[in-house]
């Protein structure tokens, strides 16, 4: 059994990484921490996991996570850098579920965190947590940074079309939409019922800190200059991220190749989903599971190539990718314990 | 493995069974009905379960029911009742979650359903599955009548306090609400989403034909005659039911004692969740899951004791506790492919 | 011209007094207060007030209320009953929407509010602002204490019963359904988006400060003591607000009777809305407007009488009522401002 | 007083149309058909009308068209084309809510509307509703086609910019969603609250009937070709559209620049507001209005322009901009019944 710790369970990513450890069958969950609810039992805060969690959150001090096999952060920003060295040193493993360990370029990471970058060395070392896309280097990883919600579904659009060679790098468009619980268990105004429910908007339209993220990654699939429009928003519902990728086509292609393209370079991914070309996918299809999936349209058959993807934001967006990495940094199959089917309605 | 087929596996309840049975490790999906929808793989109408159900949807005529060890009804009321015979004749279990197999009194079914019993010999030897009541009877069944949702949660709510006497049975409450998911999946305006999400109402005030049914059940726990006064409404969610149940106490007793009947009433069921005294359970801590919750609160320590019960329409008020049955049914440990944990948020 | 000034409009009252006095045609807002946001424009904080409400807010110190004719408190409970002795002295009227004076009891009022009341000789000649109760007081008040949301629909759906003098005021039930804006424009976790959604809870089971306020006022028109029961809930809506009200018969009385009683108490009322007998109102029929809707229902032609109510919690909940207060203190015709067709869908 | 008459009053666009003219001071509602609900009084339908429409449906052949001044045609395609000749003959002028006077370009009509055009010789004389770009023209006409909600948001937020010939007009991407009652009031089982809560998808990606008529009216903007890529979606929400617009600047142009141009196209109107270059538009900041709202975005001041663009889809894309064009069409002031502030929360 897998000794697992989570730093900061009390968010949203922290509750799904409880959902899916308490039932996988090889993790032992060993300790959560959190500060100010120190001896709460886990299941006094989230009634849903009575019966299923037995532990409580201790703080930080007394909850003992170098005995552990691997701890996972859901955290704000920051805190995970200042605790891995001492993990590290311990032999146990890092997974991060903020972003102290995604950019690898720290001048970037500095100006969208607005923090210095205090782990310079572990961050060297540290591994982008896409499977689909990293796959040997997550499973020698001992620091892994899991990627961004928003990133996975753009780079997964994406990839299969910047690999080939197919589109023109320097224009991708991605328009995203992203349920509520993206935005945290913070209690904030703006994400209040009364103020994000029966509305749409777009926000952090001139500059949004998954833009160099997403950049970053794709620029190592491409021997273009990748540039990248992206604009979030924010959808009344709970769960589920929609990405609309428009990709202009440099070469003459025909929408059967480029299904094949996709279907290729997903065909042995149990958790990418390449539906037929033309279809609509749902955010729902994917709604608490570790699914990611997408569809391609050539609207009027003409030079833009439209990517639909869909997942839910807290499983493939957050806390069943970092389960997958763990599966991966520690030899068991991939799909361990993520084998969730997803709810509908 | 036990053999299953489904009637009817297009609405909210088959969709739900489906979920549940392509993870249940002692089941093979054998064949699902659907007369419209013939030869349509399952996964083609509902996304969700690509790669999870590889079966397809065939009529009637061609789907080999009698080859089943077991079989679901998730169809309209009257359409269990005309096909139970020749498969309980074939050594096929049955399990209905209409209303064929509900009411023993067939004047009451007459009445309320419209439509003529035309089989009420199987009616006779039918179990109605509601294993925390009926558990023995279940384990020995060929035919089960599966109960409604609102039913469910006002037995159990309601069970304890009828069983020691403690209440008034001439008077009780039950103010039930209920996600639109219960309405089924029809194609009907009064449930559309823009005429069901943002508002509140109530239906079938003046008479439910859930009144009848849990009268029924509830007369056989006490020796007074039961009047239940039942009042449902529609809340703008997906899943989940809430009844806030009213009961007159006729006698001098403690809280304790009442949170003591619960506990004890409950101490061995897996799938009812007694909260403290006055806790207040949402109906997303069972979001997904078989369970149900409920708490005891006594306002101004007075003659009327609240019972909040809730839980997830379509899986303990549904699709789950027809599972249930059937593991009780065929030998199998009663939690066997039901232990997801609740979806939150 | 009337003279408004508001203490407290970055709430969900104040901002819903904003948007009906903004096109009264009898009214002139003159002050706002926030001690916060002094100098925001108001449009600023509320972009749908562009170009509809000019004015900013200003802090306490400088707004000049005592030049207003009438000024309206949306504000936590407390801080009317500090400013209203020096308003009156200046010949300004006072509309509460909080509680200070609601209770005439003021060691209720203390026991649920938890501060002390420090104001007590003005509460003594405060008026009860329900003005299908009280019209002839508010005529005559200077200073309003206007009705809660939740006491509004249960004085309006018993008091014909009582003063009729055919139900058992000891015994009534009412099972209350709230919009979430209900609570309030808090940065509260309780009330987020991916809490408060998808799923549907009770709360304040045990005790809820609205039950002695509805008390007081219903005992004024009952000879028996009245004794109330209320349990209010969470709906997964923004506005509106469902009263589900039980009483028991205790005359031999028919549904005609019954339904000619109410007909009859709110025949000259334009806000009550007395449905056909057995009819389900829906809050979204009271959407944005300041109308409430009612309707009998007599389950089994028994001894309980189920009367349903429906009303949008800001409108005739708060600020409506409050505006129709006003309009009663100036002499306005009392709908004046108040005509607004409800939003549907 | 204007005679008005409705044809198809029982979809939202035509109970909207109800709400606004109800308390339209220049309007009287002298008939509305339905062949289906003939007789039944409209408030029947719709309880949120009560006390404020007392007329009922009548079927066509009954009700009295010709006497009225205008009629609106709130049907589906198709039938605004078969009525309009006999009532243009006797005096009535027509404004269509449907598409069969949008498009002069009949064979794309029949190509995405699917039946032939029966009433060429009226489309000839027939007006684009959108009085913004279209004012005068309306003022004369006798037929209007009332703009579709999508195209509205298109043009108004692409029209400067065409006009000033700033973008690369043959590389146009709108990106928009809508809330679910956009689909109207029919009984289809996408639509159904259970299918369209709390998930998001796109629809029609590949090919969408409001992109001819978007095209056909920008194209009268521009010297050159445009060339527009619309992708529509669906939101869990009932009213409200937000379009997201992609431009690629030609020129070298400030933001100040451009945020002048939009100020200055829409100075002088009262339904477009112009927010702080960039906004992020809320849809709800519309909610039942006849606002149209939207905000320019630069992101990294790169090439490509993003123009935000809400309304509430319902007023200002259907109902509300029809009662636009009536006032203009008989000469009253713009905003006459109009003036609705939005409902916020």
């Amino acid at each position: 059994m897998i000794k697992v710790g989570i730093v900061g369970g009390t968010g949203y990513t922290g509750v799904e990484l409880l959902r899916i450890l308490s039932t996988h069958p090889e993790v032992e969950l060993t300790a959560i921490t959190s500060r100010k609810e120190d001896g709460l039992p886990v299941a006094d805060m989230y009634p849903s996991l009575r019966g299923k969690v037995g532990i409580a959150f201790s703080s930080p001090d007394k909850a003992r996570l170098t005995d552990c096999d691997v701890v996972f952060f859901a955290t704000p920003h920051g805190v995970a850098m200042a605790q891995a060295p001492e993990l590290l040193a311990a032999g146990v493993k890092v997974i991060d579920l903020a972003a102290d360990f995604r950019l690898q370029d720290v001048a970037q990471f500095e100006k969208w965190y607005g923090i210095p970058h205090t782990c310079q060395d572990v961050l060297k070392e540290a591994v982008y947590g896409l499977p689909e896309l990293n796959r040997d280097a997550i499973k020698a990883a001992r620091v892994i940074g899991n990627p961004g919600c928003y990133p996975t579904t753009m780079q997964l659009g994406f990839a299969p079309l910047l690999k080939a060679g197919v589109i023109d790098a320097g224009s991708l468009i991605a328009d995203c939409k992203s349920g509520v619980s993206g935005a945290g268990r913070k209690a904030e105004i703006g994400i209040l019922f009364s103020e994000a429910s029966d509305t749409f908007k777009a926000y952090g339209v001139s500059g949004h800190r998954h833009t160099p993220e997403t950049t970053e990654q794709l620029q190592r699939l491409s021997a273009e200059p990748v540039e990248l429009l992206f604009t979030p928003h924010l959808v009344p519902m709970i769960r589920g991220m929609h990405s609309t990728l428009y990709a202009k086509l440099k070469t003459d292609i025909s929408n059967e190749a480029l299904q094949a393209l996709f279907e290729d370079a997903y065909k042995d991914e149990e958790f990418v989903d390449v539906m037929p070309f033309g279809s609509h996918p749902e955010t729902r299809s994917t709604r608490a599971s570790n699914m990611l999936r997408l569809a391609l349209h050539r609207p009027g058959n003409g030079k833009t190539l439209v990517i639909l993807v869909v997942q839910d934001n807290l499983v493939k967006g957050a806390s069943g990718q970092a389960v997958q990495c763990m599966n991966l940094m520690f030899g068991l199959a991939e799909n361990t314990g993520l084998q969730h089917v997803p709810v509908m309605p």
